[in-house]
């Protein structure tokens, strides 16, 4: 199985925490994580901060696939879940703007392939995205947030391309 | 008082209008006016149809400052505000990204601009900007609603200008 390094994303209009794994034979190590400080500026001067930290960061760790985590908007107000909108739709334009497929993740999918359990609270996700990267950097929580969906990914991709290996084989 | 090009959009995760005004000595005329289509696509494409299109249209064009209406979210839920959010997040960084100031407006501030009125209906809005802009030109409700945020932003610099001149005026 070949090596395939991906960027998982965790836009906000205040912070948006990036992370960059490289996963090889099911083992995902950690290449990058952190998060663009965009509180700053008018909302155009944000949104762009979003769209070139990322492009940057993506110029920088070369990913070839990325991952967003998909913003759970049944807690929030509308005109919440618009601001949050506004960054999340710049942070798929650098994604998408860089060639990078884009694959969004409700977060009970990541609690759940991450914790294994969809209810799992933001410390234990935090605690085994360390586990699962084998690090014991202090991480910022939207950094962490962005590894866990980046992992996420890492973990649906391997499950679907095993799928397919096992169908290629049972069907030739 | 100079000329001025201005682009208006009005951001849509299905269709998003845009409209080229030139504004001169308080007279406002139009360049160009439509609509993209983006509905076809993952939300990734979709958005980056936006962010590409809206590009295009200002190299074609070549606006000096964009006005981009507030989107009204009080009648809609959060996961349409999210949608919307994305759409907007798009077109912002398309202007932001190619040097544009970027300007927002509020549904009631360009309706109260163009019709005289916070709460004229669509139509009267509609018939204004073709009156504004002396054309009789079909005009898809999308194009006119970004043409109705480029005239507010005219609009809303003129005044901005004039008081300027006049604190010139009065304190030299």
């Amino acid at each position: 199985m070949s090596r395939v390094r991906i960027l998982g994303v965790d836009p906000g209009s205040r912070f948006t925490g990036f992370g960059v794994i490289e996963n090889e034979a099911g083992r995902s190590r950690l290449i990058a994580a952190g998060r663009l400080d965009v509180r700053e500026g008018t909302m155009a001067d944000r949104l762009l901060g979003v769209l070139n930290g990322l492009a940057d960061v993506i110029r920088e760790y070369q990913p070839q696939e990325s991952a967003v985590e998909e913003t759970f908007v049944n807690r929030v107000n509308a005109a919440s879940a618009l601001v949050l909108g506004q960054a999340r739709g710049a942070a798929i334009c650098a994604c998408a703007q860089a060639g990078l497929p884009v694959s969004e993740y409700a977060a009970a999918q990541v609690k759940l392939a991450i914790a294994g359990n969809g209810r799992a609270d933001k410390e234990q996700v935090a605690h085994m995205v360390r586990i699962l990267l084998n690090t014991r950097e202090a991480l910022a929580a939207d950094a962490s947030d962005a590894l866990a969906v980046a992992l996420t990914h890492a973990h649906v991709r391997i499950t679907r391309l095993r799928t397919g290996d096992a169908l290629k084989r049972a069907w030739g």
